[in-house]
């Protein structure tokens, strides 16, 4: 999303249109469509077989490809649809046609005044939680997110209103970011405030109660241009398990302190994170930490219930960026942490992970980019068909090619 | 669809090429692709929940989102290819992906003359059946189309040829009213004869038997500019049922005057409607009103058949445009009735059909808008699961953001 | 995929960008992003049931919609989204939206040098075994590939990384062609050589092993301009049933020389052809022929095992160019044999095809043209429902409207 700081505009709002007597409101379109809108996209061919140690290890929230059959995959087949009608409405729309086609984003922003700094989202979008979920996989170092804070937000959007406010001078800050390719997330509000479904993208809301997030994230810029990003951020709401066992159970209290076992199936989860983050922009180097803490639905293979249970988890990612003949090289190392249910998994599946990844992304223009990554991976997961915990761990090398259009 | 009247151009036709001698019949298109085609959308977000006084009255064929849980939803995600590739031949392709990405539209218009007065379309369009299937989502009043109308086509589109014709004269009052943001319901033929499969859209036909369809709507222009439009429209085919429970039945005369027991699965039924249409467009009152009545299948209870019943229902809008600081708005009301069946729903299901809506559209310029529409609604329904009528009455409040790219 | 040819430029390299020092290596997209991409496509109606003798003869891998219900279909509804990014980048992205919306291309292409005679393309495109197969169906004379061709890769396409090379002076003749509307195949390289899944498009590999491919195919023209051009192509790999029925089994060697039982579900077949091409280009007369023969997995009656067997089969065509008054016009005939199994169909049924097509398209003018195409087919095929061949016969009319935009 590419929005242009403009120095001087004087404030107004959509209630008051003639307020300012000099169409800095605009009413009429653009009269050429291509000046409305512009299509644009990317691919991400993968190629996961390399020198991989065990083949029963799979991550599905990752990569569906990642596991046992080695062959050549489409990870993203993304085409988007975005534009400024007027000076304060903006709309987009992205579809992704890897495996069978689905919607991503469907959203219409409307900004309150001319600065472009406040505005409602209404639509399906990114949720405003943690800095990993709003920076676009197009631009992301590692292949895939990390699972303590994808693991909130799959697919990272949902259907929402969200309020949205980003300073001025802040956004002269991304743009300096945007310019020096230093891998920020994207204007998604310095400060947000808004309600979800709670549900993830592409269906109906499963109960009465919406989602509500919060997030504030500013990026300190210092004398020498070194930037510092601090970010906070939490939701809260209820979930019902799209995917739960016919026979599994959770319980509840019943009112006198007694626990009383109902169907998982339609029960109503508390679902809530907190979070934080940390960002020294990569001049040359860069170093980035996101972790969470929460309550969410958990397979409990002990009881053999579904329950209630604290999460947590972060990552640390270590990371540097290189030019060399018109080249442009990001290595990178980051390592992962989870401890927790994955409420969107069959019986809300608990996981336990630990993993390492070193990689290199490699620019050699605008156009294409190359990344080569070797992860070792030790996770365990447990569900109502295991019954306990089952680990995985396996090393293998991973190569994406990806191409900006 | 967008078509620009030419005053003075040469009768001329696909056979005779030569004939004019004057290169009227372009023969090359367009050297830019962006003057060939345009890509273009809308999308439709919103919440069904407020103040609702019955979660267990869902109206599927209007909004799959309205019902027990309430939330964000989209119900349109529409994005369009089309354009003219030559002087007599306009493409048009048309998407929609809320929930999982579908076709809508992919048809090809061929015009016989240079007037633009006479085409033949081919492929997955509207049918040409009654006033608001034909007007666009995009610019309609009231959230959904009435089941009295669009019961007769679901997705109003099927698979067809059409022929069309649109006196010169005619077209001119077509662009006054969109020059006049009067509603109009856009270019479908004064007069329209066809074939259509009869199964609704992306599926096969079902039966050997193709739809025959017939329209002619005549709007007239008053000396004072008051516009007044009459239609008369009917189709008739066979039908066969998508979706019928496995036990039921339909009888059938063997010939004998006796009436014997068949499977509705698989079976023909009669699948008739003529109907009428008034519109007084809004200068600045409007009044709208269609009718129609037909034969079709419908489960009855009494005998827990489906049968061949008369349908009929209809609907009467009374509605305003209103310009207050360069924001326009619309009230309207709307009072819909229908008895009938729908065939496309299961077991053709009886439907018994009071509602009465009212709302208002405000545009506060022309890349968005925000239709309020207060409903109370009274729906009895009957299938072979419920085996009779089951009353759902209640009100609810439905608000919708739609922005136009 | 269009590529003006350049006749001075100076040979250079991905990986020493600085080498020529003159800018040839564009390092900057362009501006406008019409100019980096653009949108096409185009719309094939059909209508299947004229003068139909048998309405139990179906052709699935044809055409879904040849069979006993006559209705119009929808046979393609294809969109495009490709350009040039640099120099020496492409990118192609294709959907299908006909029934349902699936991917059918998403690939890059990076080139090594600027006489765009060398490149590796990665991602789904068409895996480059014959000529039919190569052809765009945009293109194609006869409505739908042959089965002895198109067996060997249903939709044409695959996850795959395929080297090409194509010399300069053999573009020359491409564009040739191209200008002439000589009905050529595209370049997919005089020279490729690569890897590809197996499987098939949208869905992952189901083994442990890459199918490789190679092909070459050289057009001559002669003094007078007539072109003939000759292509020889190979594939080989393992094949994993999509859809076997639970009880059906083959045989393996157990090592000891003797063969026993396992489940056809799951088990590695071996899936090899070689091929040969021969095209006489039509000015105004041409003839255009392939064979292909191989070893796959076939259903066979006899034992009511699928074994891997041989396959044969190819097509003869005869066929002209003719204008006439600002019209093109293609007779043609085709006569198809095939002799094998169909790997991706219901327990790789057994094929026994004879076919003869006699049929003309009609180009009135750039954007649109006509097909109509008599078929006098005889089918038998055999899998573990039938336990025996089953013989259709019979003969129709089809007839197409296409529209290109």
């Amino acid at each position: 999303q590419d929005i242009s700081v403009e120095d001087e505009v004087k404030v107004d709002t959509l209630f008051n249109p003639e307020q300012d007597g000099e169409g800095l409101i605009q009413k009429s379109l653009p009269r050429e469509w291509t000046d409305r809108i512009k299509v644009s996209g990317y691919i991400q061919a993968r190629y996961n077989g390399l020198f991989e140690t065990n083949p029963d290890l799979s991550v599905p929230q990752m990569d569906k490809n990642w596991g046992a059959d080695k062959g050549i995959s489409l990870r993203r087949v993304r085409l988007k649809v975005s534009g400024w009608l007027l000076d304060n409405v903006y709309v987009y729309m992205q579809a992704d046609f890897a495996g069978s086609p689905t919607l991503r984003d469907a959203y219409m922003d409307l900004y309150f005044d001319h600065h472009k700094s406040t505005w409602v989202r209404v639509g399906q979008s990114k949720v405003p939680f943690g800095f990993e979920n709003m920076q676009s996989s197009q631009f992301r170092l590692p292949l895939d997110r990390s699972d303590p804070i994808n693991s909130a937000l799959p697919n990272e959007r949902d259907l929402m209103a969200v309020l949205y406010h980003t300073p001025q001078k802040v956004r002269k800050v991304y743009e300096y970011m945007k310019e020096n390719n230093l891998k920020h997330s994207g204007n998604y509000g310095t400060f947000a405030l808004g309600a979800f479904n709670g549900q993830g993208i592409n269906q109906p809301d499963k109960n009465a109660n919406l989602h509500m997030v919060a997030r504030a994230s500013w990026p300190f810029q210092f004398a020498n241009n070194q930037i510092m990003e601090l970010s906070v951020h939490g939701y809260a709401g209820q979930y019902v398990l799209p995917n739960a066992s016919q026979d599994l159970n959770t319980e509840v209290d019943n009112g006198n302190g007694e626990m009383t076992l109902v169907s998982a199936t339609g029960h109503n989860f508390k679902d809530a994170r907190v979070g934080g983050t940390f960002v020294w922009y990569p001049q040359p180097i860069g170093f980035q930490a996101e972790y969470n803490y929460g309550v969410g639905p958990e397979y409990d293979p002990a009881s053999e219930l579904v329950k209630e249970k604290n999460l947590h988890g972060g990552y640390a990612m270590l990371y540097g960026k290189i030019h060399y003949k018109n080249h442009t090289f990001f290595p990178f190392s980051r390592y992962l942490y989870y401890h927790g249910g994955k409420k969107f998994e069959a019986d809300a599946r608990a996981y336990r992970v630990n993993d390492l990844e070193i990689g290199v992304e490699w620019q050699p223009n605008p156009a294409y980019e190359i990344v080569a990554m070797y992860v070792i991976a030790d996770r365990s997961t447990a569900d109502h068909g295991t019954r306990e915990f089952v680990d995985q761990a396996g090393n293998l090398l991973r190569i994406q090619m990806q191409i900006n259009f």
